[in-house]
């Protein structure tokens, strides 16, 4: 069920562009911005396991020092929520015990009922190494990062996800490997500045019979 | 700008579960569809490059094949849009040329003067070993997953994504391999049966504060 219309919905999917320049003196109204940390944390996982942890950088100075490590784009400062998604570095028995405890307490539900779940994600996260963990865990971040700029675009709001930062450097003036997280990704959120040229030009996909296939 | 307000699209997010039992006698409106379809397409990437290809399986018999393949998850079969994601094994310049020749034509531009883009591009993706950059391809679809969620749930379609499948069977019965394409997610998509206990369980989140910090 929904009271949204398609065609509302994709307009706004194809007014959203990742954007270059922001309006400084634009910042994102409390409601909307809470509404958008709500998404990221409604925000589907492997197993439910949210193997992740956003950090929300309002600190100027930080942004200043992280935005050296981010080819200096002016996203980092300009924007008016900078979001950093971190993944955990590792996920063990001891992740998902903590989350079993939290989901029978949710659902009010004895912990013992939930050993058949417990083996099957023990048995998928057994398989992996440590690298692979590592990865599985990334790899839902980008779920979020997905849900992110899907739900920002929703709701009006201008993104630019951003991969070319130096994820060793983050970590390190935050704090992560301590926490055993490891940056992602991170994402510059606010509103388009009038001179962003980018904002008018032809969105760049390729045609759907190139990237779509029914069987 | 949007007319979309965020407690109507949290109450959307708030309302997806990941489906177990489908209705398999209801089938998603061809207009839906076609909104989610489009969805796929317009999700962002690194570059824009969009590394992927979108299967949606319609056949029943090779639904049931690729079933065996999903520890048998009845999604594959009951759902009414079965779709699998799949990434580039590999991106290069080859790669970077046609989306730039296609960027170029959408634009009016001269792809000569593409060049310090194409450099940037080259230089991000020259950096990769050839794992990597079938990692960095399917870190992409996983946008691509997010942002077909989301979409789902804003239009009031039931999705069940599933990682719990074999890719390579998935490769082989699709034929992948030979299209430089590997399997790397897929999603079940239509609507819940009643039967569907899942659909009314409490949500399972980490509490904001264990997720989210503000610096």
């Amino acid at each position: 069920m929904s009271n949204f219309s398609a065609p509302d919905f994709l307009k706004q999917l194809k007014w959203r562009y990742a954007t270059k320049q922001f309006d400084a003196s634009k910042k994102i109204p409390q409601d909307l911005w809470e509404a958008l940390e709500d998404s990221l944390i409604l925000t589907p996982s492997s197993f439910g396991l949210q193997p992740w942890h956003f950090f929300v950088i309002e600190n100027l100075e930080l942004r200043e020092k992280l935005q050296a490590h981010s080819w200096g784009q002016a996203q980092v400062t300009e924007c008016s929520h900078f979001l950093v998604l971190a993944s955990r570095r590792s996920v063990g028995e001891e992740e998902i015990d903590q989350f079993l405890k939290h989901s029978a307490k949710l659902r009010g539900e004895e912990i013992e009922s939930l050993t058949p779940y417990r083996d099957m994600m023990s048995g998928f996260i057994g398989h992996m190494d440590e690298s692979q963990k590592a990865q599985w865990a990334k790899l839902q971040t980008y779920i979020a990062l997905g849900q992110l700029m899907t739900s920002a675009a929703t709701l009006g709001i201008d993104a630019c996800p951003m991969e070319g930062i130096d994820a060793n450097e983050y970590d390190a003036l935050l704090g992560l490997p301590e926490k055993g997280l490891k940056t992602s990704v991170a994402c510059a959120l606010g509103y388009r500045a009038e001179s962003d040229k980018y904002a008018s030009a032809a969105k760049v996909r390729f045609e759907k019979d190139q990237l779509l296939t029914r069987l």
